[in-house]
């Protein structure tokens, strides 16, 4: 069914996207089967393909596009630029990689074999990010289809390396400045908070990851013919870890939460507006009771506050059975999600100077910084989300509702500061679309209505 | 260099010992390269063999020997009851079974292949406890070898359980309570107090030893998307164990030290007087700074205080590099040193209780104990204390000390229970011979002082 929007798209767009939607999702389909594995190099003449067929397609719409090659898999930026002078430029980012599709037997429908199910498309990269970056090509294509022209200039910016952390991209930018100038820039790789509930990404949070290793002895001791006079490693990183948290759930480190900047009162009441369940959270995640700071929501505490977490541990013996070892040291992963204006590199500071502080004596404590992002937040006022409001609304019949996200996407920071530009993060995906997991799928309803929002947002943005 | 022991030891023993030293140690060797981890169930044809190697050579010696099953690993008793009438009939207990050897690449030579350098035997078992059973092997086969007879009736009992908890050894020694009947137990399972000082071990700590888990989100998370609003089990049980000791470094259970019973003063006052040195112990282990519990001295707190140790601990992602993960479960193995009078089951529900009490909600603790053993303190007079102290000033030149050991031989408790006779705890090991842990050695001039120590004991019970 291609839905109804009731008349608040524009007739000559529709029109076009009905007359074109089988032959859209025929290319769509063609787009997933290629198995463009950004992570495994045996996959690397297919991740080729995928740049080379989303570069035919984008030419064949009437957009100068090109190859552009990096240190890993290239990049292919399309470009329109004959928009009436004065209209603004966008740039539209998105990735032709996919995730691994192991395990492949947990699949219903092979990985890269698109298969539609209950309105579903399943396939590796349905989701993320081949059909959300093909919604904006089907929006683009419609104008050029319909009306021959658009109403602004556009980019359309796709890397192959998302899936492996960008690490060539925030070079590329910086290289291409002036090339990649624009005054939007519009993502489409997240999901709506719930089924018809057209959303507006507006925050993301950053990352500080380190590693702490505590050494004890200079070898592994006998529990018993050592234990009770030399610190043991794993009690005193367990103790270490302890600090982190005060007793009301809140990152005891001292400065933390320096920097941290209040969300906007309208931001905060919007999400207690959602049609949030802490119960079906409770249930998804299963667990009996949740956890964090005391006296903040579920989504204050996923979305807008800073997090420290322990993501690996490892000490001693931990195999079957019992050994009395007393270990030489202790290792644990330790990360934090950070918030505006959170610093992944003074965040650092403060976690080194925490550790000096309650390190015992008798062990010695090394900390290895393994990565870090800063954290973002969008400027909600402004045309670029005024426009995005209107052809959400258009598109979904009713209003967007402002969301945030707990994990990080390095790169909007990238461009926004490399670019200047604002970022728009609206995505199409929805909760349980298995993104990184077996049986990811997109909702072809929400492929049909993001390619009309699209296709008004460029309207509204004219 | 096979010691002078100046005249000391009976002409006909050392002579016997003398010749046949080197086939004493290739069988020793034999002995050795079998991995008989009593832990490891891929290992159970490994330790089925070493009770086989073993039942063999005490025949070979003149010894009645044979295989008895147990629910596990099987017990070698060996048995000689040909004394004049009147003699007593002493029991000598040991262990076939050895540690894991993990990690094998901290191993200079492989730890199933014996190796000397400069003078010491590495393997694992070397020092615990098959070098050791060995030493009481080869004292009788001297008096068997070179007089065909024995002053007091003998009966090895080696077991194959030692290192996971001697499960059924309690058992059997109950069950077969007749038959073991003894006047004297004799076990060389510990360590010297230093090189040249033979000694006497008057006391051991008890064990309690637990696996505990903590279980939150039914899988593993992405930290981000759900970091701050879900308890980290890693996180929590950190804290947990965080929780085990106060800021003075004493077990913070309730009632932990409810049963502890003060050394006597004597022995308090004998091992202020060991030449023991702070710096000496912090250089061997490896460490700057000591720990444990404030206003104790080193050896107090390793013979006559109970502890609280992390022996092993795992969560999430331990690989190279960073992953986002909240992991869904977490575990840490903890263990007790108990002393006189603490009892094993009495702690497990000390703990059990504690860990209810502080336990977060949000996951689920779930303790398994693994296994336990009763703390133990001689009594110092009576003919065999006399006995030793007469053979081990004959073997190594100077009369023996005593001392503490802070590890664990839940059996002598047992023995001494059960059949009623003495216990006496003498070892050959040396400070530093990593029972435990990779490069286990056992100074091989400990090997042929202690056979013909045992070899002059035997006589001076006659």
């Amino acid at each position: 069914m291609i839905p109804n929007t009731s008349g608040s798209i524009p007739a000559d767009l529709d029109r076009w996207l009905h007359a074109n939607d089988q032959r859209g999702m025929d290319d769509l389909f063609a787009f997933l089967r290629i198995p463009s594995v950004s992570a495994k190099s045996d996959h690397n003449a297919d991740t080729a393909r995928a740049a080379e067929w989303l570069n035919a397609s984008l030419t064949r719409f009437g957009f100068a596009s090109e190859i552009l090659p990096t240190p890993g898999h290239p990049i292919v930026l399309a470009e329109w630029r004959k928009a009436p002078a004065g209209a603004p430029t966008v740039l539209i980012y998105g990735h032709y990689d996919v995730q691994p599709s192991e395990p492949n037997e947990l699949w219903t429908s092979p990985a890269f074999e698109p298969t539609v199910r209950d309105g579903k498309l399943f396939a590796r990269g349905a989701v993320d990010d081949k059909g959300q970056l093909w919604v904006h090509a089907m929006a683009l294509a419609a104008h050029l289809g319909a009306r021959g022209t658009l109403p602004v200039n556009v980019m359309v910016l796709a890397e192959g390396e998302e899936e492996v952390g960008s690490v060539n991209l925030a070079h590329f930018i910086e290289r291409n400045r002036a090339r990649l100038a624009c005054d939007y820039v519009v993502i489409s790789d997240s999901a709506m908070f719930a089924p018809g509930i057209p959303s507006i990404l507006s925050s993301l949070r950053g990352l500080a990851y380190f590693q702490i290793e505590v050494q004890g002895p200079s070898g592994d001791l006998h529990s018993g013919m050592y234990g009770g006079a030399v610190v043991n490693p794993a009690m005193a990183l367990a103790r270490l870890l302890a600090t982190m948290h005060d007793a009301r759930g809140r990152v005891a480190i001292k400065g933390f939460y320096d920097r941290v900047r209040a969300f906007p009162a309208a931001v905060l009441m919007g999400m207690k507006k959602l049609p949030h369940s802490d119960a079906r959270f409770r249930k998804d995640v299963g667990v009996k009771a949740l956890g964090g700071e005391a006296g903040k929501t579920t989504l204050e505490k996923l979305w807008t506050r800073p997090t420290c977490e322990v993501n690996g541990m490892l000490s001693g013996y931990t195999g079957e059975g019992a050994k009395t070892v007393l270990p030489a040291k202790a290792m644990a992963k330790v990360s934090f999600r950070l918030v505006p204006d959170q610093d992944p590199d003074l965040v650092e500071k403060l976690l080194r100077a925490h550790i000096k502080r309650v390190a015992p004596p008798g062990v010695t404590v090394t900390i290895t910084a393994m990565h870090g992002g800063r954290p973002w937040r969008a400027d909600l006022d402004g045309p670029l989300f005024d426009a995005a409001r209107v052809a959400l609304a258009a598109a979904f019949g009713r209003d967007p509702v402002i969301v945030g996200e707990g994990g990080s996407i390095p790169v909007v920071g990238d461009f926004e500061r490399i670019l200047g530009a604002p970022v728009l993060l609206v995505g199409f995906g929805l909760p349980g679309e298995n993104a990184h997991a077996p049986d990811e799928w997109i909702s072809v309803d929400n492929l049909r209505r993001g390619m009309r929002a699209m296709a008004v947002l460029y309207d509204a943005l004219g």
